[in-house]
């Protein structure tokens, strides 16, 4: 008998670093750089308590929290979040409409669902090279295809960009590229920040093409880590900013990495049509996002706390980075490029081309050897038959290991870079 | 220009009571006997507040509520999840294994999610006739056809479901047949309850005719509304417990229901490879349910103190169940035929065939000029070319409103149906 499965079914892949996380849990003296999780210590603990306290001390209160809310998300949670990213923006307000913000399960979901909404099996959507590896699994299950676009200190390699769209043109396949995919702030996996010069040359290159495309060219910008920024520098607008965003960008945005992963809570903002049909979607999905959630972070916004705590947390992220940055300087032969990063949760080491980081790596094997384990490079690429996925490189990250397991993770590491980089 | 929307974001429709909703928000002396929602006065607020506080009173206990989990779900949660069902069904624990448990925003999520592992576009989905409107938008919004079984006081008519199959046999559409969909308990929107017996009859047709569709012919339980029984009738065992149903039975619950739908938790169990191709899926949805309130309903569940809860809510129904049932035998007319249920949050009332309920009518007008709002039945209806969809029911609802709005709204309801049935 056959499988009753769909093609998404079918198609839907185990996450690619599955294997990584079972392998980290299965041996309690293995040091893991590999995962994105947020720093254990500085999660709101007692904050969240007393929040939650003050929204559940009375029926007023409580009882909205508890009951069904509207699938957008709270009214008082999409004015706060607007408000916030307005304020985060300079005061910019021109495409940060409360009625476009949309309470999600987090920015993943925003993602998915926006995916839902553009893409048809056999579209194509351009990512940075590398990208977010998640985003990956979702166009691969869903039957989209990827095309990497290169990626610079400081964003897209814009004359790249231009040689992917006129050759997608030529092609004919431009008709089926929908959006642009971007994680503009200390992007997984490589910390990088895009520049408020390329994201607006990106959105000015983009609608240079709708016309061939023959619809709207949509930049989806992924700003997760945005709120991790750690160095002094100054924070970069969003792509929201622009002229002619309204129209055109899609912004996912999360509570989660700054606050609370298990009080999952993201959002976005859209522009219509997307807005209404990503709404609906999300109707089919779960009807909106726990209101509970909703009004816990709504409070911690309203109450100037979530800001109090954010600060908190970009300090503990300053002081790990600096742990790894000085211990990498310690430890990892010259030979090794490394891209720090001025927030989120991870640098990017560059080895030399030739020399494989993959799963099956000398080098990744003798690190597992050693009990210290990172994300290979390899994974977020996209499967691109433009070119060969660089397989020399790891994301290394000190979001969750505390600094004496970054201390040692980088010691081990180095220590086996040392037998393969000269 | 073209929109850039995909098939599926084009075919997503407005929710079909999305109107309803506007309406009634909008009239505040309007009574709706509409709204699915939960009774506001029996919502978990201090108990929720309590467990909440003991969670987060530490450290130990608060950091991994508000840290990552797994996409799964919680440990403890899925392990209490299969006991609790196990209890349920009276200590059978044959299909009921917490490996087996996936944890999920609802358990609408699951309905979703499970869809997408099963259905292509052009697929077909067996449903009950009528049925869960927001099932018939998923259907709707992917592209799967539905197909109407005629639901009889304690389920589905077997003989329909044969001829039903038989046709689809012989017309070679057995083949597109994934599942069938059974709102199992206190149906929405009739109150129904099937049968065991007619659960295992279903099962071993479905079964019969696998051969012919060359592929697992899943049933699709959704026992949503199982924990508001407030008759003194013995809970039916669920589809689970039947021979076969370890490969073939999918089990939706929820805590949303009977606890509280701001802190939203459902749940699923599936067999493989269902399971393990829902949980990738649910990976790229959102990498499994906010741990804050997967927590919230582990420890409600571990102290005892969701089912002293859930007693509470229960009493609270069948109090206001008993209050609509007289105001219904006050008030309507003998020409309308009332379905009772055991639990739940709705009546079904049966107009004489001839009489219109739909939006459009008289009788809903009239209701409306009298601010009282109902759910026509016609929307409970899958889009099916082999039958005119009846349109001369409606579903009433004593789950929100309060004790006096449900007399005061059967009242007024009762005034209209004198005028239009004889």
């Amino acid at each position: 008998m056959k499988t009753a499965l769909s093609a998404l079914g079918l198609r839907t892949a185990p996450p690619s670093i599955s294997w990584l996380m079972q392998t980290a849990l299965a041996r309690p003296k293995l040091i893991s750089l590999a995962a994105g999780f947020t720093d254990n210590a500085t999660l709101p603990v007692e904050l969240s308590r007393r929040l939650l306290n003050e929204i559940l001390r009375s029926p007023k209160t409580g009882r909205p929290a508890l009951q069904y809310g509207t699938t957008a998300g709270a009214d008082n949670l999409r004015q706060l979040t607007a408000t916030h990213l307005q304020k985060l923006d300079g005061g910019h307000d021109h495409a940060h409409l409360p009625e476009h913000v949309i309470i999600t399960g987090g920015s993943q979901q925003l993602l998915y669902m926006t995916l839902e909404a553009l893409c048809d099996e056999g579209d194509l959507v351009l990512v940075e090279d590398p990208t977010y590896f998640v985003f990956l699994s979702i166009l691969q299950s869903r039957g989209i295809k990827a095309r990497g676009v290169k990626l610079e200190r400081d964003g897209l390699d814009l004359a790249h960009l231009e040689k992917v769209l006129e050759r997608l043109k030529k092609s004919g396949e431009l008709r089926r590229v929908k959006a642009l995919y971007l994680v503009t702030y200390f992007q997984n996996p490589t910390g990088v920040t895009t520049s408020l010069a390329k994201k607006s040359a990106t959105l000015k290159l983009l609608n240079k093409y709708e016309r061939a495309a023959g619809h709207p060219l949509y930049l989806l910008e992924d700003a997760a880590y945005r709120e991790l920024r750690f160095d002094h520098g100054e924070d970069v607008p969003t792509a929201l900013t622009l002229p002619g965003a309204r129209d055109r960008v899609i912004y996912a945005g999360t509570y989660s990495k700054p606050y609370s992963p298990g009080a999952r809570v993201g959002f976005g903002i859209l522009p219509e049509p997307l807005f209404t049909t990503v709404q609906r979607i999300k109707g089919n999905h779960d009807f909106g996002t726990a209101n509970l959630l909703q009004q816990l972070l709504a409070r911690a916004l309203a109450t100037g706390l979530y800001d109090q705590h954010v600060a908190k947390v970009r300090k503990n992220y300053a002081r790990k980075a600096r742990v790894m940055k000085l211990a990498l300087a310690e430890h990892f032969p010259v030979g090794v490029e490394i891209w720090e990063s001025g927030g989120g949760l991870y640098f990017w080491a560059r080895l030399p081309k030739g020399i494989s980081t993959g799963v099956k790596s000398k080098v990744f094997q003798a690190a597992l050897k050693h009990d210290v384990l990172y994300v290979p490079g390899v994974l977020c690429y996209a499967d691109d038959a433009s070119r060969a996925k660089p397989d020399h490189e790891m994301r290394i990250s000190f979001g969750s290991a505390s600094a004496e397991n970054i201390r040692e993770g980088i010691k081990r590491l180095g220590a086996v870079l040392r037998k393969y980089v000269k």
